[in-house]
């Protein structure tokens, strides 16, 4: 480490440091680098690295001995660029100070601006830029973003004395206050700042910059960093760099402004410059969406009927150059661009470029879009897609025939459409969706504080703030539903009331958000399939292509099973038998079953059973034409049959002819301390062979009718639940084995099946090279498997596991993601043991993980057949077995 | 196989087989074959190989085809060296056949005698001994055991024949019976025979001789012999030999006998002559226990109180000879023999010898006896001791002082004292026992049958047999407590009645067995301690010099801690503090902790409990006097603490101020569906820090609190249960070590101490290593991780776990045996990968497996440092351990 380079510098058309050095100079750092490189207008500057920070944590918060030399350095090289001297009383260098990551992240420090500032050197700044106005709003604008995200004096402090000076002489706006009264505020916030911290705002440019520089690597650590990093999966190790760029100023006049954009339009991806900015203001005014901002171009300006008037109208030299780096831009980073810039006296500066957060039908039609542009090949496409995302095409819309009453219209800021109760704070939304609850969560305006209440809630509600507002950049990255700057609506979070023209909605009453059109809507309504793109279609063509996984679904419906095929299942992988037990005409003859006091007591009962299993099997073969139907014979302990109710009780009693005592008595016998490790799957099987006998014979028979009468294949794959060795398996295969014999002899026809085994258990998958012996295939049970190998119930643990997430413990729920550490051995132990004994077992995965892009990237790892899922988790899996596919062959290329 | 040779045979001096060859002879065979070549005299015949056995079931049930040539041939040479032949009418060849497994199997097929007597050659047999009513009579025992064994012609039938004919002409006893009622009785067996069967009883010696061989070989897959090698541990491929040799006769006449004996006391190990003989009578007559035997020696009877003479006084030549052989066979085979013999008009014939059965404190003697008389040396003393029998000298016998009311005395058939209710069938002991119930197996006379019921109870007592019955054989074998012979008692099975001079015991009613003195008692009598024989701390000392292992216990009372130590513990491996949160005056503390609002409320009521936690530990550490000291921080979920009954939950609202509302809400928020893998372990100490730090603290300030008193080191290992993971360990051994350097500071001592963790769930063992970077031991769990391996509730899987061994799915009880395959593997994983990382971490088992002999084997052959088991087994862990130790470095000697 002692030879490290800790600061990088940029502008002037070069840059020590270059776009793909973000690990090192973070995402923002590592772009102005790459911005100065193509000889983009960047203000000079100079980047610390992200090692920094991690030096910093490493050795008790202190920065490695060379640090101050090279920031010395960096600055004389920026003030001979610019020609101006950091603290100097007749031309001060002022600069922003700002934090970037490797991974762009709302939860830190952002930025300081004006840095530089003080009694001094405000005066340079009056006479240098002619405008002593200007001068101390900046220097107020300074102490007050330093007070706050520096020193930590409360926001409230600053605004309060704002507000009682503009009441003292009659102001409303800020615009109507002169030099002087900012120059009253600046000694007022000064006063503050000494009142609150018992010390004078600090005057040296060189302590304001370290302060600054502190401020940004402390706020790696601060609790809502953290909370983002958990809820993003980026790992603390990172760290962030600190950017100190020379300051441009938007806000020095009418020729002045600043914006941002995206290089397409980030909701539905259509090929067209969109974005906004503000006459005479600084960054932050957009960003933080306290004034409403103006369209770029006029195409804008029209579609969302502004009255404002557009950049492209109001500085058309201007804008035709910033159209011109848009285009580079996207030309260079072969992707959407969200950019940041500032027009100070009628000169363009680029400020931040990055890849642009887009929702799920934008990012589906950027990447098709730029394939057929010849920017990128279909390999790159399918990697741009987040499969999670995919969630937003396939969800419900609104019922477009539903009768809506609508509260107000805010911006379509974040598309998909969301219902449920109102609640006023983030807290709140966290606490009642841990309940279950779906919840709208509303707020004036959201900051990154609010971002674990906007993760649990449905959709989001805001009544500041514009397109590219917290509120709707945040939904958009976490596709939840958001409609912003809904400026109609008057929320009283002390009353917890919203009013609109005098309807009053309390927290708790239901409204519906549709983020596509923008409306608040009283109530629930109904929701509605969505239809899939063009895009979505071509993308999954070449998902498919580049896929080496089957994806097969979790169905045991028809209608699973349709929905599965729809979304392109390449068969099942889980057809769970107890599902169909529960009908209210089944459920009697279960129960007879089980109450019967013998195995002929039992098989009367199975009887009336077998020709509804074989007519469900029988549609499900239909249906799936020849794809493999993998079905799992019972698994559940008998007890979860028995009613529960006195009442169920008593109407069991009349349906299965014993008394309730009997009953209560079986109930009682059949009790479980632990169900989850108690007698079921094959264990029912050895111990009542009959149910298995029966299960197996619906299975061949209804194949065997499918066959004859469709004339259309048929592959039947019986899965046994819960073996942990294969003496059960074998007992339970030779039984299977003997009823598909006698159907075929019975019915003339040979059904090809295969018999293999879940592996649920950690035992099974110790034993897998002794079950392979036997077993034909191995379906990964993963939700039991994860269940025993922490020794964690899944009914149980919430609890806990919140607390055990929050403490860093588990990175992950390990029921979403497969825990690659513990579980994923036993299921590589068991995979490779399988295929030493088995050479061509076939291996898949039909636990809740068959649908985690992550737990797929390791099924491909680990070299698994298929992966099932939830149907309308099917093109996600498809999805993410292709980009799982690519990352293990990443050098191919295909398009 | 083509080679194999089938068939070995012996007698006159010489054999083709040894003692060595048990695995292809049997037990019995070998030893014929032994004994022959030791010039013994053995009556001449051949031993079909065990192989046989295998192709037999390997091929259908038929027999390899060179084997009826061997036979034959080895028939010539077995008619040659008697001078007899097979199937001659004038001089017939008579042969026993039996069977004979490597180990001795009571449920196989035993003997036929006699065999090759049809309705010409017992003229012959006539007509050669003389005495025409001796060859009919054993004419129709043939036909008899024949009927009955090979046949399967029930029993009943030949003995009502018999009967009805005494009837018929007046006689009581068999030796009433002339040559003439024999002719007559064997003219009805026939008649029984063919009309059972459908087909006369067979003539041809060879199709008797086959009949008999086969029976032989089916009887191994009889369910007696299933049941009996699964109690045992006997793998069915094993097989069994058969042994077919020549006759000879101990009911020839008075100058004839027949006997068994042990070449040591079997009950005691006192180097005396021990056995029994009946003149004039065939072998089964002892055994079978119907005439009451007389004793070998004169110092047998008088020490019996017998009034029958003894062989020494009767035949005092033969009796001389057979001490010889007595003699020469405890030296030869160096271990103390269970012989049978039979006289033969006045000439001795040896017809077995092997390893005699003997009580636990017989086997400790013989073996520290036969060390001191230079046969063995300690290492075989070691291995002589079946570290379970331990059990015999370590439970408790009567209390001397306990009034007595006795309602018989029988034959001290097997040491150790039982009560329990009287039953007074096998299947009925089984079916109670099952339930829990303490029971006494009551019968007239046992058979092998009765296995099962006898293994199922407390003790055995019968009414007739000696002390080499049945029932006393096997009872000693199994440790149970058994009387038996006690005649005086009258038992109506109808009834369910034991009566004995008025006093009529029902069954259900309880009985208390004293097997050491044969004393029947009515009602249940306390019990008391036993005392520990000289040899056992001999044995002990010895196996304390060769184990590798350390030896702990399970303790968490001084009661139990002081126990353990008495046993020999060298520390205690698990001491369950939750036990200590049952008290009376605790659990109060304890549920208010529950009740709790919040953390201070917790701190509050766990203030309470620190002092009287503080209180236990210090007593132990006393104790122990620096032994290690594990002890496990609180493991059960919160609910296990919660009352269950209205009455319980109303006491205590009051004792916590609660209502009872309130009570049950919480009772309800904490109830769990799987608690097995529910929020307890160190689950707790994450989500309640403080009930962790009260118990560290607890520990602690015993630890210094004992240093500073009585000076003696203290050496506590604390150990967290339920670990998953590294940074759960990490976050709780920071509290711990918190606390610990807080009391060093706070009373001056430093107490050396570890933090270590159960490794009891899966992932734990796969993630040792990482683990293993932080704790300093490791603790198996065994139960737990047997638990979550097999996904197996150790509450429910009563329900199914008989069903699964029964079908041989498990070969036993895997939480009584260690799983070396499944669980077993976890465990070696878990160590390797735990030494890897810190190679001197201490690694220990404390699951119920820390007792059982087998997992002592596993565990060595792991390489663990100690087991801990519960204080009664701790002298049978240091001889499993010390045979572990052996069995891994068998070359080595030591004596």
């Amino acid at each position: 480490m002692a030879k490290a380079k800790w600061v990088y510098s940029f502008g002037d058309g070069a840059a020590e440091g270059r776009a793909d050095m973000k690990n090192l100079l973070g995402g923002k750092g590592a772009n102005l680098a790459e911005m100065s490189n193509l000889g983009l207008p960047v203000p000079p500057g100079f980047t610390i690295t992200t090692e920094v920070c991690t030096v910093f944590y490493d050795n008790g918060k202190t920065y490695p001995a060379s640090l101050q030399n090279e920031v010395a350095a960096a600055l004389a090289k920026l003030e001979a660029s610019i020609g101006a001297r950091f603290g100097d009383r007749e031309n001060p260098l002022l600069v922003s100070v700002r934090s970037g990551a490797r991974a762009s992240m709302p939860g830190m420090m952002d930025t300081v601006l004006n840095l530089g500032l003080n009694d001094e050197t405000v005066l340079g700044l009056a006479s240098r830029s002619g405008d002593e106005r200007f001068a101390y709003d900046s220097y107020r604008r300074f102490i007050q973003m330093y007070g706050q995200v520096v020193l930590g004096v409360e926001h409230h402090h600053f605004e309060d004395l704002l507000e009682n000076h503009k009441i003292d002489i009659g102001a409303t706006l800020d615009t109507e206050l002169k030099a002087s009264d900012w120059k009253q505020i600046v000694q007022g916030y000064q006063d503050v700042v000494e009142h609150e911290l018992g010390k004078p705002f600090p005057q040296d440019p060189q302590e304001q910059l370290w302060g600054a520089i502190g401020a940004v690597f402390s706020s790696w650590m601060n609790q809502r960093a953290i909370t983002y990093r958990r809820l993003h999966n980026i790992p603390a190790e990172w760290g962030t760099a600190v950017n100190v760029q020379a300051m441009v100023f938007g806000n020095m006049g009418e020729d002045c402004a600043t914006g941002v954009a995206f290089t397409r339009n980030p909701s539905t991806g259509a090929d067209e410059f969109y974005g906004e900015y503000l006459v005479n203001a600084q960054g932050e005014d957009v960003v933080a969406g306290i004034r409403t901002p103006q369209h770029l171009t006029i195409a804008g300006k029209l579609a969302n009927k502004s009255t404002l008037p557009a950049m492209e109208e109001v500085m058309p030299g201007v804008f035709a150059e910033l159209n011109k780096v848009r285009l580079t831009l996207e030309k260079h980073y072969r992707d959407m661009q969200d950019i940041e810039f500032t027009v100070q006296q009628a000169k363009l500066w680029m400020l931040q470029t990055r890849n642009g957060k887009r929702t799920a039908p934008a990012a589906l039609k950027i990447a098709v879009d730029m394939v057929a542009e010849g920017l990128i090949d279909e390999r790159e496409a399918i990697r741009r897609i987040e499969p999670g995302s995919l969630d937003q095409l396939l969800h419900p819309t609104l019922d477009p025939k539903a009768k809506k009453t609508i509260l107000a219209r805010g911006l379509p800021a974040s598309p998909g459409a969301a219902a449920g109760a109102v609640v006023f704070s983030a807290d709140e939304a966290e606490k009642r969706a841990a309940k279950g609850e779906d919840v709208i969560l509303v707020r004036i305006e959201t900051s990154p504080e609010d971002i674990h209440g906007m993760n649990a809630a449905r959709g989001i509600l805001t009544t500041r703030g514009g397109m590219t507002s917290h509120a709707a950049v945040v939904a958009r990255g976490m596709g939840r539903p958001c409609v912003s700057g809904a400026g109609d609506l008057r929320i009283d979070y002390k009353a917890g009331t919203l009013s609109v023209r005098g309807t009053v909605v309390k927290a708790g009453e239901t409204i519906t958000l549709n983020g596509t059109t923008g409306e608040v809507i009283l109530g629930h309504v109904p929701t509605i399939h969505p239809e899939l793109s063009g895009d979505f279609a071509t993308l999954m063509g070449w998902a498919d292509k580049l896929r080496q996984m089957k994806v097969r679904a979790n169905a045991e419906t028809p209608l699973d099973a349709r929905t599965a095929r729809k979304f392109g299942a390449e068969g099942i992988g889980l057809s769970r038998t107890e599902h169909m037990f529960f009908d209210a005409t089944r459920i009697i003859a279960v129960r007879e079953m089980i109450m019967a006091d013998d195995t002929a007591g039992r098989r009367t009962a199975l009887a009336k059973l077998l020709p509804m299993q074989r007519d469900d099997f029988a549609e499900i073969f239909e249906i799936m034409k020849g794809l493999p139907v993998t079905i799992r014979l019972l698994d559940p302990p008998l007890h979860e049959f028995l009613p529960k109710s006195e009442a169920e009780l008593a109407e069991m009693a009349k349906a299965t002819g014993k008394d309730v005592e009997t009953i209560r008595h079986r109930a009682h016998a059949l009790h479980e301390t632990n169900p989850m490790l108690g007698h079921r799957g094959c264990r029912l099987g050895i111990s009542y062979p009959e149910i298995y006998e029966m299960q197996a014979r619906a299975i061949f028979e209804a194949a065997a009718k499918v066959l004859k009468d469709t004339g259309e294949a048929v592959s039947p794959e019986i899965m046994v639940p819960l073996i942990v060795s294969k003496k059960e398996f074998d007992i339970l295969k030779a039984m299977i084995d003997k009823v598909g014999a006698e159907i075929a002899e019975a019915s003339g026809v040979t059904v090809p099946y295969m018999v293999g085994t879940m592996i649920e258990l950690p035992r099974a998958a110790l034993l897998a090279g002794e079950i392979a012996k036997s077993a034909e295939f191995f379906s990964f049970g993963t939700n039991d498997l994860t269940q025993t190998t922490y020794g964690l119930s899944r009914d149980d643990s919430a609890s806990f596991l919140g607390a055990y997430q929050k403490q860093g413990i588990f990175e992950q729920d390990p029921f979403i993601s497969i825990d690659t550490e513990g579980v994923g051995e036993l299921v590589r132990i068991a995979a490779e043991r399988g295929r030493k004994t088995r050479p061509d077992i076939k291996l898949g995965i039909c636990g809740e993980h068959g649908g985690d892009p992550a737990s797929i990237q390791f099924c491909q790892e680990v070299g698994l057949d298929y992966v099932s899922c939830s149907p309308y988790r099917v093109p996600i899996a498809r999805l993410a077995a292709a980009q799982a596919a690519i990352s293990i062959a990443p050098a191919e290329t295909t398009a």
